[in-house]
């Protein structure tokens, strides 16, 4: 019972042992990232097509909560780039943007999100995230990437433009070129380019004049702080939003509201394919940051656990007007290197988005989205990364061809088309792959009792016996291709007598290929053919026992190949036994009689 | 490019050394198979709810081109039960049954079937059908069987029933039963029950009068024709057809119609799935039987070149006024027996059953169709067998599932609905049971150099190494969980220095695995840990040099297990030293330094 409570509350664990030291570090690493949160939030709810206090308040309620179920130390969990966009592409089919209607629905998907990740915990099945392979995620981060930049070029030129895929954002956007607001431009391209000169620029001239690099990397991160607040005080001070510059505007000073998801089914059965989507996606980011943050520390991450405290953090958003949100990397990162010892320092940064709630929104009355805009493209950008398609092409053309069917269905088609794509397409490859496992026919290497390849290895063989190894495990995919594969072999060649299975390399024979094995053992009969097996593990034995396979089996099982051979010819030759081999090995013309 | 020649007209192959011999055991055969088809042919019509002479037109152009282009030399092609089913149920949603759109979308039906099969020949996508598991198609069979049983009743009491699933067949038939049709019902339960007792009660009898068993077969193969020519002579003596008793009626006399599939892309839309659905399921029913018979006399079959010829077939049964056909088990099983000994056998059927629709259509004029819904409800349910469900749920619980599965959603929501989610099922289960692959923890046998797992074996372990083996490749579905895996086994034990990743049971790894041994490789190095693989497989390693993983592996890559532990430990133990293995033991404590 107390460990069940501990497993799932795992501030019981932490929370016992808190003392001063980590408070303090926990106070700096919450301070550094509100900060850097601030313009983050603002510029995500953007992106999800809400206003911008929605992603201040999906930041308090969802960390708080997460600093309570969650595993992970220096996890910080709010809106993130790929999720908000994801957020977007579900509702922009639903409802129009702007109505009040949106951002009921954008609650609801946080709530249906959240529901799916509590259940998917409670019952562990965090397995299903496996299911979207490296390539599939690398492909899809990167494409996102990609869409998100192109969608926010309408805010960096002050134009409307519209589209779930970057066919469509880029007619829309070549549509609407010419009324481009020049002022709104000069901004957003000053903003984009300060970004990305403090990402790339700044933090060496820094480390010229011989900063430290704690300190380096504090300066780069308020980079987007300095643009914020430049371009909202040049906004203000020359009247800029009167030549046209699209500002923020007003936003309610106070705390998260509390809210309600909608109860319609009609809704939230439209909700229900992206709410599963966006909660696979943000699990899989999530997950591997927090584990990547852990294993510098030697600290443990529940998988399942996770899953709670995600979910926890969605309904958390759901119930205090946000969205749908996820551990992000970058925060986490910055709060990981701010020296966040605790989940703690969550909840101090929740504080301090609080404040900022109440206290700072007349601040960014000014702050033109063009800035925000900014932010997201320099952030994003830094996700994508072809290099994916070159090093999966150098390592297997299977890979490489999901990696490619995801991006291009994710920039032609929008995000969940090309992940659903990408998953379909790994499954798919995968049981291609083993669909046709590796089959070599084998002969025993002179002086040992190893068998090898006949086809690489010059070995000894009977022609009354063809021994094969199949390199992968027994199931509905390879069964049929297996019984061919013998077929062929057995039928032209009338010398054969028995035929011997190793397997060695065989982990799992499910049903179908059970079946086939008897098919093979009763064709194999009927051509006055023995069907034996060889190095049978003992899970797949004891499962072959229980089908009566064996009482079936023509043959006998050995407990290896070499066992097998000796039993059956009388040239299978004990090592060393030199004069035998040379006796042997004249008769035994490779047993290839293939009409 | 004559073997291209051959291998795609196996005719070329067989015709050549063709002889009398031949001629006359395959010029038996046909009679035998002629007599047989004739009424199946005219049933399996009714049950795809097209007119009796389509089943003619089904058996001939299609045995035909089978003949020129199948590898299986007792085969016959026609129309079967389920894919008789199976096209009853496509077209029920799209076109009424009995209108002329009816028969020319069976027609679009049989051409898109063909062309998929071609498709999948040339291309060699004959791997697609291995995805449907054993457990899937026994389950399949079995309850198509029972809805075609139930679909028949109808014509057994002479009512009028309507449904595509068992709940709504029973539910109709309730409904309609006050309206039984007496005579009707007579006819019909008379002729079903002769039927079985022909099946199960006529053979003993026989032998026991001493007929040899060729005779008795033969004999008790001709009972649907004795059924058809009682019961036809029967309503055409008494005047039943006044009764009540429905009649096949007039069937036009005369060859083969030339006919044209619609080339409506709505329509061919809309038949797309369910000819997929057909072709697969007709191409595994048609292998599985033609590799059986194969066997018996030591001969080949070309899994791709079949789908040619099926494909042919079908395209055939198109321009000829039919519906989709493929190897049936039964008549297949009469060629065999009856001694066909090559495909021509099977043009001599279609000759025989040219004659049929040419001369014998005027004596059918009265057959009763509850005499056909009888013969139809007796072979089909002999393809019933319910002891699936035992033998998988004794194998495997996975197995076991699917099966249920595939029959409960077939039975209730009808034929494509059950397989499509039994091979979805299937496949989900296999993803599942790899996602979670066993790895053992290994520790050396004394005196040897085999390292078996910690928890089964007495082993000899050092405090400072984990090694593990895991049994599964290693692919996107079960990377992060061996990540987990080791994370969990590592962070909490102070005292591990090295990992070794025992990997001979490992086939294959995937880009995502080999992300994942990256993250590994990372994690522990943060950790002070170093990973080191042993028995890594020829093409794994082939592989992993390529993605430049070596270069950054923290450890080193041994040949053996044992090599492995010999280089890093000092505790593990040349076989024979028994006095070191001695003084080792005492320090090495099981290493499990969960906190």
């Amino acid at each position: 019972m107390k460990t069940a409570l501990m497993r799932h509350l795992p501030i019981l664990t932490w929370g016992r042992v808190y003392n001063r030291t980590a408070l303090s570090n926990d106070l700096m690493a919450a301070l550094i990232v509100t900060i850097m949160l601030i313009p983050q939030s603002l510029a995500y709810a953007l992106l999800a097509g809400l206003p911008p206090e929605a992603g201040l308040y999906a930041s308090i309620a969802p960390i708080m909560l997460y600093a309570v179920f969650g595993t992970s130390r220096a996890l910080a969990v709010g809106p993130v780039a790929v999720v908000s966009l994801m957020t977007a592409a579900a509702l922009s089919n639903i409802v129009e943007q702007g109505t009040m209607g949106y951002a009921v629905a954008a609650l609801s998907l946080a709530a249906l999100s959240g529901i799916i990740l509590l259940a998917m915990g409670l019952f562990r099945l965090g397995f299903v995230a496996n299911f979207l392979s490296h390539p599939v995620i690398a492909g899809f981060i990167t494409a996102s990437g990609i869409i998100i930049a192109a969608s926010q070029l309408k805010h960096i030129l002050g134009i409307n433009a519209e589209g779930h895929n970057l066919f469509e954002l880029v007619m829309s956007l070549g549509e609407h070129l010419p009324e481009t607001n020049w002022v709104t431009a000069i901004i957003g391209v000053l903003a984009t380019g300060f970004l990305f000169w403090v990402r790339k620029g700044l933090k060496p001239l820094l480390k010229r004049f011989g900063l430290s690099d704690a300190l380096t990397g504090v300066l780069v991160k308020t980079g987007p702080v300095v643009v914020v607040a430049a371009t909202t005080i040049s906004v203000w001070a020359f009247g800029l939003a009167d030549r046209g510059v699209k500002i923020v505007g007003a936003v309610p000073q106070s705390l998260p509201p509390l809210t309600l998801p909608s109860f319609s089914p009609d809704l939230l059965g439209q909700l229900l394919v992206p709410a599963f989507l966006i909660s696979i996606i943000g699990f899989v980011e999530s997950i591997s940051v927090a584990q990547t943050l852990a294993a510098k520390k030697r600290q443990r991450i529940d998988p399942d656990q996770e899953l709670i405290g995600l979910g926890a953090a969605n309904v958390g958003a759901a119930l205090t007007g946000g969205f749908p949100v996820t551990g992000g990397f970058s925060r986490s990162v910055v709060n990981f290197d701010a020296g966040a010892e605790t989940p703690a320092a969550g909840a101090f940064t929740a504080i301090g988005l609080m404040i900022a709630a109440l206290a700072l929104t007349p601040l960014i009355y000014f702050l033109p989205k063009a800035t925000l805009a900014a932010t997201i493209i320099v952030a994003v950008l830094s996700l994508v990364d072809f290099s994916i398609l070159k090093r999966s092409w150098d390592y297997s053309k299977a890979d490489f061809s999901a990696v490619l069917a995801t991006i291009v269905i994710t920039l032609g088609f929008g995000v969940e088309a090309g992940v659903s794509a990408g998953v379909g397409l790994s499954i798919l490859l995968h049981l291609y792959k083993s669909s046709k496992p590796h089959i070599a026919e084998v002969g025993q290497i002179a002086g040992t009792e190893h068998y090898r390849n006949i086809l690489r290895h010059d070995v000894i063989t009977d022609p009354r016996i063809v021994s094969l190894r199949v390199d992968e495990s027994l199931y509905f995919a390879n069964a049929r291709y297996l019984e061919d594969q013998i077929q062929d072999r057995v039928a032209g060649d009338k010398a054969v007598r028995h035929v011997i299975l190793q397997c060695s390399a065989i982990n799992d024979i499910d049903f179908s290929a059970l079946e086939s094995l008897e098919a093979i053992n009763s064709r194999l009969h009927e051509m006055n053919v023995k069907l034996h097996l060889s190095e049978v593990k003992g899970p797949v034995m004891d499962r072959l026992k229980r089908a009566h396979f064996l009482s079936e089996l023509t043959g006998e099982v050995f407990l290896s190949q070499f066992a097998a051979d000796r039993a059956l010819s009388k040239s299978a030759v004990v090592p060393g036994d030199i004069e035998a081999i040379e006796g042997v090995t004249e008769g035994t013309e490779p047993a290839n009689g293939q009409a």
